[in-house]
């Protein structure tokens, strides 16, 4: 692992609600994990290689809890329905290419071509219920230098004939010998448990992928309380829930024993969110696709002051691109105009907030990661900004500001995941 | 005037909820106005110079109706407050700034700059109260080959000493000295009359500007209902009127024998819809800004069912860029929260709807301006999305959808205005 300092201008979280900037700061990097934030370089450093990034920003990498790998390709389009509509219409036909490989093969070098570039250095992501495409996407993203998680896709059940698992008990199979390809196989892209969402997999389904979890410990990703045509369906097909984070915990599927990420939970009931709480459950916040499929907006100050835990995602295709900046402002936004249009007792985020949000909020998941604090995987961002030119003198915390609303891939100079330069 | 053809795949508004796309279609220009749309080139026009844009996207220059030109030197910072106390901590400070001409030279070349080189071909620019700086503004405008008018700010109340006309009476004579130097000076570039609004222009100031509207025959621009503090105030100062318009209707500046826009409107009564309706005041609506401010979203596919004028504005800096897709996308995203927390009874907006707001909507201000069909002055712009990848084949209708999602100055290969190619 390496062993090196960079120096600039360190803006990191020390918790949800303070920024900390450290201008003209050494970061020192010990075998990838963060060692120490000086002034001035001891001694015992000064052996190590030094970049000096200069006036640059230096922020923690940004995390993205929830991304659809294969919806990628339809990024910014058909966004004029509701979820299941627009599943059914736009990304289970889309999804339904990933069968062939040479699709998938040109649709996923898109894919991690650009998340590369982006300002995501670790992502969980959804892939399809295709086997093959799936352990193509995670040679692709273990070839990037990110992390992640990829998850094959499991359905069986109110899914199209083109894109639905025989049964139960072939989806498991397949499954497990997905997990047993892949488990060991790579460094940085590690498999992750993925039924699509209650409508889409059985009991039968549901109840096998807790036999998987126990025997291969491996932790679990899926999507809860999104759309109310969605929580409607969900009660009608389990009439026996009492909410919908229910019909994933009577399998064991709902955190507790194993890591667990929710995607959305924009309608959580006070039940639900207790049992999320109780259990560790992660809330992947997707406002950006959120807005787009008129779901609504999730109260996230308040999960946040209900101490559960919280990251953002992009979505992507509910959310129509990768970059994380957006989905920092695209968060703000929303919380404002749920404030506004709603509910005034949910204050809208703060800049402080949506950023350790993308940061220390979403790394939690990964471990120590999201912060420049000791013992932390280095990851990093290196923001060249004079391209956003300005004409005033700009405090440190106004350019980072500014970057939340504007940076893009063009804006990042360098990035670092555990340690590791990818450019 | 230039007159030539161009050929590439023609995407325009031929009404509010209709895109019209002729692929691989002959554009004709005729001394800087549309003159035909073919699919084999008549010959008639064979000796033209001809510019082949294969297989780009063309569509008409995006109108921005309402932007804050000293304000985009802090896009992006400072939204965490609503409009009267942004105003007071962040603008206002920074427009004093442009008392000093090598501020407001070194500030505006930014703006204009960055405006020259995004999807915006037509403008309509607050500056500030200061004379020297706001010529310097014109001028800058004018050498960009945009097309503009620009507004000297009136304020002689409720402003800080920093930033307050002396009086009602220097205040008009300031206005009417530079109406009188910059009215003809420009071709492109002309002067429109700009009281901030209601809380910073006293009576005497607005009956003033009145006088100067019907000496010059001038437009003229304000804002309007935006938040409910300000809509407060201005019911406080002005206790005999029913609605805000009002405030500016009884000393005629609110449109009628005028051209007139009103930015925002977010809050309008009834009775303030129905008199800008009768007197055809634009609304200019800022959904970034309205958002970023949380002021609210106005129901704007009501106005348009109503028949009210309605064109886009990124309103920087409440709005954080002068990127007019990107204010496209935030006004479909705004309509569908509304939709979604407020009222069902407005229907989200459409991406048809969006792109006539920012196209023919605006560009009815300016004129015939803002579609390809005959007659319409030639203000166009060439999209390569060539860099937005995608693995499977795009419909023509869904490479626009995309760019409306996507695109910025970087997808922008040529930009026309009035038949001049700008670049």
């Amino acid at each position: 692992m390496s062993s090196f300092v960079i120096r600039g201008n360190l803006c990191y979280s020390i918790n949800s609600n303070q920024i900390n900037i450290r201008p003209q700061a050494y970061l020192v990097c010990e075998d990838g994990v963060c060692a120490g934030i000086f002034d001035a370089l001891p001694e015992r450093y000064a052996a190590l290689p030094l970049t000096d990034f200069g006036d640059r920003l230096v922020i923690p990498g940004l995390i993205d809890l929830h991304i659809h790998a294969p919806q990628f390709a339809f990024r910014g389009l058909g966004m004029d329905m509701e979820l299941l509509d627009w599943l059914n219409t736009y990304t289970f036909p889309e999804e339904s290419k990933y069968a062939q490989l040479d699709y998938a093969d040109r649709a996923y070098g898109q894919f991690v071509s650009h998340l590369r570039r982006s300002a995501t250095t670790r992502a969980v992501c959804f892939a399809t219920i295709h086997t093959p495409a799936t352990e193509l996407l995670m040679e692709k993203m273990e070839n990037s230098g990110l992390i992640s998680y990829v998850g094959k896709v499991n359905m069986d059940r109110n899914s199209p004939d083109y894109l639905c698992e025989e049964s139960a008990k072939k989806s498991v199979a397949a499954t497990e010998h997905w997990i047993c390809e892949t488990k060991s196989r790579f460094a940085r892209t590690k498999p992750i448990l993925t039924p699509r969402f209650v409508p889409s997999c059985s009991d039968a389904l549901l109840q096998g992928l807790r036999g998987l979890l126990e025997k291969y410990a491996l932790p679990l990703q899926s999507h809860l309380s999104e759309n109310f045509g969605e929580i409607a369906w969900v009660k009608e097909l389990c009439p026996d829930t009492e909410f919908y984070g229910e019909a994933y915990d009577r399998f064991g599927l709902f955190g507790g024993d194993h890591p667990c990420i929710m995607a959305h939970c924009v309608h959580s009931s006070d039940e639900e969110l207790e049992l999320m709480k109780k259990n560790g459950v992660f809330i992947a916040h997707s406002p950006l696709s959120n807005t787009n499929l008129a779901s609504g907006v999730a109260p996230i100050a308040k999960y946040m002051e209900a101490g559960l835990r919280v990251g953002l995602a992009s979505d992507v295709a509910g959310g129509d691109t990768e970059n994380m900046f957006q989905v920092m402002a695209g968060a703000i936004r929303a919380s404002k105009l749920r404030w506004r249009l709603l509910d005034q007792e949910v204050k809208p985020l703060t800049v402080d907030q949506a950023f350790y949000l993308a940061t220390l909020g979403g790394g939690s998941f990964f471990g120590k990661v999201g912060s420049f604090a000791d013992g932390y995987e280095f990851d990093a961002l290196v923001l060249d900004d004079s391209a956003l030119e300005h004409p005033q003198e700009l405090t440190l915390r106004a350019r980072l500001e500014r970057c939340i609303y504007q940076a893009d891939e063009r804006h990042i100079a360098a990035k670092f995941v555990s340690g590791t330069r990818l450019f």
